[in-house]
């Protein structure tokens, strides 16, 4: 028997069929578009991503070679926070806004105006800023004041899995980590917040139900299975928000090992001893979340630009690279990475912010900007990329030390995500947190936690420890060359400062864009 | 009749004769190798420079096509602190260290620990730092430690301008303005500084007489006239500091108009109203010194990377505009520049700071680096050049904002070097500073200056008034827009507040080097 994690992402959906023990038996991608129908507008049609949900399966059905009637369960890992009022036939009624939409931003004022952020966190886990508009709450209030019509005729709000579910199942059935994303989940008590519904004026009854991940909420039905090509009776099971999943996809079932997911974003994420909502780890804009076990929860740190910086350089600052790439045919990351590995540790004494567009945690401020600081005459290119690798490892270097400041020891880091692909870049996270790295033997982590989810819901695992066991593996392990850490440490000393020290200049320079 | 100005520099050496009013009949420059017998020194080889002096005067005759006896004077306009050891017959002894060459750092110090600094600067208006080691004095010190028979073979110490001066006519002899460059002269009684010798262990016979720029100190010998090819009887005139030369070629005989001379290096030279000595401009790293004419004092100010900074970022960041220079046959820098012009004021409020080798003029700290500030993914290419074109301006207006804190008023700016090629960068500077900016209708404002130094040497003006009504003349004038101007203020406002914002840091990367 086989397990499908569904993989709707921000810009393209995935489906991979696993085998029980965790590898990839096919898998089938599709992008979808991202629709601007204002500049500062950012959307999915949720009718075109609905279709390549569909194609996708089918694809993977297809390219499997198996009966579908041999999978045995599937879960849904799901992007955070966009939604969309369907009614009760699972019409979507308007599109679904992303997180980089910047529409909540009047809504979430007012609320910031009318509850204390100290106690939405506590509630929720989640913070309630303007630096952080993204949560499906003041969205769905935005769509009540602009699109009242729409509004009206909203039988339920979905998010991207309950979606998946309802089309697949007919059950509108979300799960705590993803409903947590919505600003609206009581994450102690696992239901829905009073409170906070109240202040918004909202029903509990415009909102899915919530459940454990790993819950069998139904079967795909008849009409479902004709369209995706599943069979019928297929069990659907409550995945989760895709950053956690991508946590169970590497194995983590308890505090100690760290996941570093690096992407155009870079993800942290760590288990919680104890469930701990800080004023700190407020501050420094750590969202906490139940996690996809029972009575567990994660805590996650990130880094908006990482690996879209490298990008930056490569479409602003690296047409040498680019031609050389394709008259030889290699990769341009791996050019620029074998550049940066040709300059020394501290890259000359030059330094670089990666806040491209405002920094994540644990320094959480929209106005921060990037910067290199330390050039000369002696910098060439090699060193200006390396400067770079090295920012954004002090960055993960940085959030290792707020988690570990909530008595949070980081065993190792369990690095995934396009960054992975780079032994010169996990070398150098290696050496700069002087941390053992491991980079597991997966490539689609959120696709196999959605995946082990389902197996955990219809009973192919018999519980958390059993989908490690059975599913997780390491390819390689990176170790820190102690030398390199202790001289690191004085970099990341001087590192640690330019925050401060550039804070207010950064602030007058929000103030030009008036 | 003509004049020969002579303008020994750093990297060569050009003759250009001149008709008495400030045409250039022709000219010749050769180019001279930089020597770095070890890493952190940079000399001249003296026979190597002189050869190139007499290769580059007989070519500039030739290429005029007239009888060398039409040329009635001329002077030199000389590189600084460079100097060499001679002995009687005027054979160079030893090699000529440049401004980059570190070894003056242990006298420099050394002097620091024997007489206070604001009394030098009292005397000498020269500035003991070891941020600026450049000076003759302790190189001389030097060579008397590290190489005692050379020092003991030495019969005088001459600086370029007195070298050709002694070659040409047999009389050693400098002028003031380049005599105040060896921190060694008494610049209010315009003679060799007892107190300063006598601490360094010096005596005023091991120096050449020092003479008001444009005095006839001799004439062209019968053994000069046949090697270099000028007539014997020519009169030889001391001319000046290249810096000081080229202020005076570029028609600045009063306080009021700034010259902004933009190479490599960035110089800006004014004359002061009457001779100030403050602790505050010394701190700020000005230099003040007797100017070409009789009881006038300049006062120089310098950005030490300028054009320097785009030759960097040319050669490592721009393959793609130099593959176009070449299939296109056109200039790098109009390309860079070109694309600057594309850009937006104020970059995209991106900020760069030009401190690559320390910053000079007013903040004068060796410890400063350069840095882009406010990076955003929105930002490409053309913004990041722009940047550097602005900061590069921005230090242009903060060491006008210091000079006229001296109760100078700059009237206009002349824009003279190769940084007065681009009108993109004109127009920048001039909106930057809200500054009339004039591009005078020379391009060889220092050799200009030595001529017209020989000019009034031998009589044929009147006097410096004479010179200017006679020679100078305006290429364009560029206007500032008052609305840049304003809305530049707000971006200035900002990029005062990065040197104090990031001095600390800049001072704690300086430790790393250990």
């Amino acid at each position: 028997m086989y397990l499908l994690g569904l993989d709707v992402g921000t810009t393209g959906c995935k489906a991979i069929i696993f085998s029980p023990n965790g590898k990839i038996v096919s898998s089938a991608y599709e992008e979808y578009q991202l629709h601007h129908r204002k500049p500062e507008w950012a959307e999915l049609n949720p009718e075109e991503v609905w279709a390549k949900v569909v194609m996708v399966t089918r694809q993977s059905i297809t390219n499997a070679k198996i009966d579908p009637k041999e999978i045995e369960a599937l879960a849904v890992s799901s992007l955070g926070e966009a939604f969309m009022p369907i009614d009760k036939e699972g019409k979507p009624l308007y599109w679904s806004m992303l997180f980089m939409d910047e529409r909540s931003r009047e809504h979430t004022l007012w609320l910031e105006d009318h509850i204390d952020i100290k106690e939405v966190f506590r509630m929720t886990g989640q913070n309630l800023s303007s630096s952080m508009p993204v949560y499906t709450l003041p969205r769905i209030m935005w769509l009540r004041k602009y699109e009242p019509e729409v509004y009206k005729n909203a039988w339920k709000f979905l998010l991207w899995e309950d979606f998946v579910n309802f089309k697949l199942s007919g059950v509108p059935a979300i799960d705590y980590t993803l409903a947590a994303r919505t600003m609206m989940l009581d994450i102690r008590k696992k239901r829905w917040n009073s409170e906070i519904l109240a202040l918004a004026g909202l029903d509990e009854g415009q909102l899915p139900s919530v459940h454990l991940s790993g819950t069998v909420i139904g079967e795909v039905q008849e009409d479902a299975s004709k369209e995706v090509g599943l069979a019928k009776g297929t069990l659907v099971v409550t995945g989760g928000h895709d950053q956690p999943c991508g946590l169970f996809g590497c194995g983590i079932i308890e505090s100690g090992p760290m996941m570093d997911s690096t992407g155009t974003v870079e993800c942290f994420g760590v288990i919680q001893k104890e469930l701990t909502l800080t004023d700190k780890i407020l501050a420094q804009g750590f969202p906490v979340h139940p996690y996809v076990l029972h009575e567990t929860y994660d805590m996650l740190g990130f880094n908006p630009t990482s690996g879209v910086i490298l990008r930056w350089f490569r479409d602003n600052l690296s047409y040498e690279e680019k031609e050389e790439a394709k008259t030889n045919n290699t990769n341009v990351y791996d050019l620029l990475m074998n550049k940066a590995s040709q300059s020394t540790l501290g890259s000359l004494g030059l330094f670089f912010i990666p806040y491209f567009e405002g920094s994540g945690t644990p320094t959480f401020n929209r106005n921060t900007k990037g910067a290199f600081i330390g050039l000369t005459l002696a910098h060439g290119k090699k060193d200006i990329i390396r400067s770079i690798v090295e920012g954004l490892s002090y960055e993960l270097k940085l959030n290792i030390e707020c988690i570990e400041e909530q008595g949070i020891d980081v065993t190792e880091i369990r690095a995934i995500g396009g960054g992975a692909r780079s032994d010169f870049w996990l070398q150098v996270k290696a050496d700069i947190t002087g941390r053992k790295i491991v980079v597991p033997n997966i490539t689609e982590a959120a696709a196999l936690g959605a995946a082990t989810l389902a197996g955990l819901g219809s009973g192919m695992y018999k519980d958390a420890n059993d989908v490690v066991r059975q599913t997780y593996g390491i390819k390689k392990v990176i170790t820190p060359d102690n030398n390199n850490t202790n001289k690191y440490n004085k970099h990341y000393k001087i590192y640690k400062g330019l925050y401060n020290s550039l804070k207010v200049i950064f602030d007058e320079i929000a103030t030009l864009k008036a």
